[in-house]
């Protein structure tokens, strides 16, 4: 499928928005007529927006973490769950079958050691030319940051919490 | 409904994925069964998220945008599209049939003064305690963040606007 896709992005910081930016992106991708594959990294949790992605058209979704959160050091499963996360992300960007790739959270992954650094340079060289690339997740590194065409931090100005507001279903997660 | 809503979010700055992470929450707060209202001001041009987002049930969408972007002086036709828009937010606020209240690009409308950055302050203190308010757009002010309790700046670190690439169908818009 000829496009003028190709771009690689970033979205990183300790702000909101970087995974719903993500999804509002395939959203708007799948609309165009565009076929995205989203790959999740860390989380295993019953995250609400699951239940809607599933039902859009050309949307493939696949995640790959356990139910409980993890903590430094991490535990061999994870690891496992992160070798497999990229194990499939090679073979979905070398398919060509996908327009839009979105790898979320996988800076996270990265920096809880479930993957590593050199596994994101590499899926980034062998990403066919007309494939667009969006890597989200905080702990983006200045070298990976140098090989994306948009990197956007998202900086937490206000956050309740700070105020010790718990996440709440449908809007945290 | 009972629910634990009731928060007002801010995003804004100069980087990618202000509206598209409100979109991404619009799609997570559907999947928890919440009942969502965007309103977009400033854009009236085809947007390829709209065929997705209009596919989504329990998702009311309206825009008032004309199709070419406003330009300062603010033409009358644009004012009187932006006070609709206002006009509406007040009434789907007031109507508590709605959990989850995104105004889109509202930021931009007020520093192109097709409304008043008061109106917001309004719509903010209209707002009944179990709806959650979304707010987009650059140029928010320091006054309405105050009143907000999530504010998240979209940083743009990188963009390839800077080596003139332009705007993607399906990626950009």
């Amino acid at each position: 499928m000829a496009n003028d896709l190709g771009k690689i992005h970033i979205y990183t910081g300790d702000g909101k928005g970087k995974t719903t930016s993500a999804f509002g992106l395939a959203l708007r991708a799948i609309g165009a007529g565009y076929r995205v594959y989203i790959i999740q990294f860390m989380k295993g949790q019953n995250y609400s927006e699951l239940k809607m992605l599933r039902r859009l058209p050309k949307l493939n979704f696949k995640r790959f973490g356990q139910k409980s959160f993890v903590h430094l050091p991490a535990a061999k499963k994870d690891k496992i769950l992160g070798q497999k996360g990229i194990a499939l992300a090679k073979k979905v960007l070398k398919s060509r079958g996908y327009d839009l790739v979105i790898l979320d959270e996988i800076f996270v992954a990265a920096f809880f050691k479930l993957i590593k650094y050199s596994d994101i340079t590499n899926l980034i060289k062998i990403k066919p030319k007309n494939v667009e690339l969006v890597l989200t997740g905080r702990k983006a590194t200045p070298e990976i940051m140098k090989l994306a065409d948009y990197v956007t931090e998202m900086r937490e100005i206000k956050h309740p919490y700070q105020q010790g507001v718990k996440a709440r279903r449908g809007i945290e997660n």
